[in-house]
């Protein structure tokens, strides 16, 4: 199911090659590393603010959207320094025990 | 291939009904979401740092392990709020304009 | 010379009260709590950034800058929740065991 | 009154002359810049939580507390760096428009 990331990996690797003027994620990219850390940066304190508010409100739309952006801009940040957040996932799973052949077999479920 | 992230999702889910002293996870929840929020932040500035570095260095495996720690405890606090990760990546999918079924048929390649 | 963070205050306190559309302070606080902690959490981020750029090339000009937005705005913060900045100096002084005294002494240096 | 920073810095200077054993200051300069950084990023999401937290009960104590915690350690930052927090006072006193002579004269209130 969450083969969005891949798509959303392919989605941000045609993006980055169009004119600035035009993509938001070409403007990131073209403003540089820091430009992105600001905005991840950002993005966290926004997530962290969402979540509070979810504690006294039991609101989650705020959180989704806010995780969301946090995990967008940390796919560009990948990106920009040339790594597929394919092997974020494999660093999770090689700690989590999960296998590549368990994982290959979950798919079929 | 990111199925890693829905079985995390599982197991996370076992490992917040054990014991908190047996479970790093079951801790986490056991203290409280300002517990789990300042981790957050703390991944995020432990990620913004490695990735400050590899500009310079080059050296991506930093990177990798601190956006893993950010994913990872973003998805402690989705759990402890109730929240999937599902819903998060629905709202990424969303926002791409990657429709279910193209999701659904991408996995079919 | 750090009177200038008293000062600093006062200005603060006086244009709080001022109309939201004349002053960038005014307005913070009408928005409320959470934009002026996404304020204090963007400048921190930017703060980190410049000194990892200071670490290189020894400018320390952005570090200066990014260290008093960083500043002003949690005096803003303390300011929305009713806290003067002297809670915090004698927080702080109490830890260092600077006595008032001892503090006051210095000033007639 | 706010000259307690300035005996901060004079006291963080001779800390960081210190043995990195018996004193936190020089062990923080020992580590270098990242884990300075790490502690400012952390302090300054322990700031963001405990000022949620005081939104909803009012408890200003913890406000404190971490606002000194994220103060001491961009002082400790600046230091590494070596830049005076006076840099950022005058910054701040400048922006404000808050000239010298004002400044000085200030203190003889």
């Amino acid at each position: 199911m969450s083969d969005i990331l891949q798509q959303l990996e392919k989605i941000l690797q045609t993006r980055r090659q169009a004119a600035p003027d035009t993509s938001y994620v070409a403007q990131l990219h073209a403003k540089g590393l820091n430009k992105i850390l600001e905005k991840v940066g950002e993005e966290a304190t926004e997530t962290l603010l969402a979540a509070k508010d979810a504690e006294q409100s039991g609101n989650q739309e705020a959180v989704i959207a806010e995780t969301a952006d946090l995990w967008f801009h940390s796919l560009v940040m990948l990106s920009h320094l040339g790594i597929s957040h394919q092997q974020v996932l494999d660093e999770l799973a090689g700690r989590m025990g999960i296998s590549g052949l368990e994982e290959k077999a979950s798919r079929n479920n």
